[in-house]
């Protein structure tokens, strides 16, 4: 395996329990040897839960699955393993997901649907389908609420495992929101090849939390890349455990929801940061501002643009201020952008403007931004108000030393 | 610079002289030092001219200038350098194309306009325009026909000139196409950072010329990829003298013209292939063919899904016979494909149909096909009959070398 991230946190978080879950991790050789490679968690009767998954036209197994439970609308179980991701397995991959469903189910005492099954790894492998099932009793007798074993479980590639919180209130309740995540590479929007889970106390039905997460999701997970490439098992799944006992909550409108919104971006922000964090190579964390667009959606797809070259990779890789690259990146977005107007700050100081390099630019102190590890990129396209963030990291051998060796 | 590509061909082909067409190449210093870089070329009068030019909303001054050249219908002249593309370089970016198709328009006795320009290099600094006008006299007084130096004129992170030609016949008149290209990164669809100009001594007037290109265009320069990258400088310009007194042709369906066309097409494949072959950091050529998608774009855009996936590319370079990367990448393209009946080969044996892979796979022969320098790879998504064929190569550590460390 690759050593850890440069651009890894120090240690795992401290992260708060959730009321209403339970859980336990461990080594199940799937495909990898001697990791902790199975989750499996029981949730609270009454969980709500909400989704959003790749958009993959080859989505894998469990994706079709999770559809399905979501449209039941009570959620009891989640089972995840690491290693082979059930993808393109055709019949058999539908079969071992079945198989994980319904094991967990007869554990739990409740219907196979309401059991979300999520798997990482390789594609197009038949998955060893008893070696999950036949250890969910053991797991079961397991249950408890470590959260870096969980995020340990779900890990491919990763060189670090990823959790957040936060606490927020709904009609004066305290909520605890907690997440885990995976992905390294293949990280793209429309989502990466990422799994996430959060879990809530929160009490609130499904049709308000699938709006609050699809929205959270845009603004987090889907305004990430790392090397523009889309998975088959791309899945986010927000469960509710309802033991908090906050006030009934109806409408997604309600306003006593907006520090639960507000919380759950930031656990969403922090998890997809984290992501990039652990890009497959990365060296460098990129934050990539874009304003003046025609509008909001427009922004992205520039700051996208900009964001999936390997040529703005490669050179922030290389520590070189090549805005000329910016430039480039921002022109073949096929976006709206003056380029008469354009706008180019990095780190704070001004590189372009007005179709040029700034009057007397000193690239020193922009070199010595582009040394550290958090890049910073401002661009103005000079059309409109649309804004967008999005987040990259840089483009690297590494990146290329773990994709050109391990099958993914 | 680096080292020779290992897809290069062993040496420039022999290429036919075109009449009508006098050119000679220099060493100008314009920001290379000790290289040819700056190509100066001549044609008769009643030379008409069709132009490709890229898309990117950022495009260089030189661009502009040659769009407006197009409209005025004849073609006297063409100055080009490299190492500075004049983007993104405002107003004097703009006085500079000025200055050298005046100068040049001066020596060749015709107006600006019928002078074309087209710059490569590097992005927003300010091209030291009289280094190349103080060449031109000198450059005039060499003229003649060696298209190994033309070719080598128009390279940046080439490692080797590019040329290809064709002998056809328009009415029985035997007709002569004769091309060079450059571009090896920042390149893909909707052009490349490419400058290709293909010469004819046909006599075929600008509006049949341009349909034609077009059309050739699609599926040659515009079927491959090296990086997804698109420049603000990418340029095809083909000249058709009108010396070999071929009978009139005024309409772009005239059955008289099929042989041409298709000798254009393979003088463009042939290039494209080139540039391809001189990806940066390549080592393998990779063909991709598609079928079965819905239509012939949606082949198309699947087909560069696959070609431009970094997981793709990596896992060639590795010679990893990866199939499961390009499942993901035929499903993130967003063009319908059936997961259950997507057939995938490699190196012509099957790997994987009806939504898994083969019964008795046996990866060995496919593994010795991955070893080779050609990889073919064809994928079928059995929803309809569009079909389309795409190139690209292989993503490697060469790449990241040449691209964060060279500034272009």
């Amino acid at each position: 395996m690759p050593e850890k991230s440069p651009l890894a946190p120090e240690k795992f978080p401290d992260l708060p329990a959730i009321k209403g879950l339970e859980m336990a991790a461990g080594v199940c050789n799937v495909r990898y040897v001697n990791k902790t490679d199975v989750l499996f968690a029981s949730f609270a009767p009454g969980t709500t839960a909400a989704g959003v998954f790749t958009k993959s036209k080859t989505a894998a197994a469990p994706i079709d699955w999770c559809r399905k439970c979501l449209e039941g609308g009570e959620a009891r179980g989640l089972v995840v393993n690491s290693g082979n991701a059930n993808a393109f397995t055709g019949r058999a991959g539908v079969e071992a997901v079945e198989a994980m469903a319904s094991t967990a189910a007869g554990l739990l005492g409740c219907a196979s649907e309401d059991i979300f099954i999520a798997q990482t790894g390789v594609i197009g492998e038949p998955v060893a389908v008893d070696k999950i099932t036949e250890n969910l009793p053991g797991l079961q007798a397991q249950f408890a609420q470590d959260w870096e074993s969980a995020a340990d479980a779900i890990m491919t590639t990763d060189t670090f495992p990823k959790g957040a919180a936060a606490v927020t209130e709904i009609n004066g309740t305290e909520i605890t929101i907690t997440g885990i995540a995976k992905g390294s590479g293949m990280i793209a929007p429309d989502m990466a090849t990422m799994l996430a889970f959060i879990f809530t106390d929160a009490k609130l039905p499904a049709d308000v939390l699938q709006p609050i997460l699809a929205d959270v999701t845009n603004k987090s997970f889907n305004a990430i890349t790392v090397d523009s490439d889309t998975s088959t098992s791309d899945t986010l799944i927000l469960f509710a455990t309802g033991q908090a006992g906050n006030g009934e909550i109806t409408s997604v409108d309600d306003p006593e929801l907006e520090a639960f919104k507000m919380a759950l971006g930031l656990v969403c922000v922090d998890l997809a940061h984290q992501i990039v964090r652990d890009g497959e190579g990365a060296t460098k964390f990129v934050e990539i501002q874009l304003t003046g667009a025609e509008d909001d959606a427009a922004a992205k797809t520039i700051g996208l643009s900009i964001a999936n070259s390997p040529l703005v990779k490669t050179a922030i890789a290389g520590e070189d201020a090549n805005w000329g690259r910016i430039v480039a990146a921002v022109g073949k977005s096929g976006e709206a952008a003056d380029r008469d107007k354009l706008r180019i700050t990095i780190g704070g100081i001004d590189v372009a403007r007005d179709g040029g390099v700034v009057p007397g630019y000193d690239e020193a102190p922009v070199a010595e931004h582009m040394k550290g590890q958090n890049i910073l990129i401002e661009v103005d396209v000079g059309v409109g108000q649309g804004r967008a963030t999005v987040w990259t990291c840089d483009l690297t051998h590494g990146y290329i030393s773990i994709n050109a060796d391990y099958r993914s």
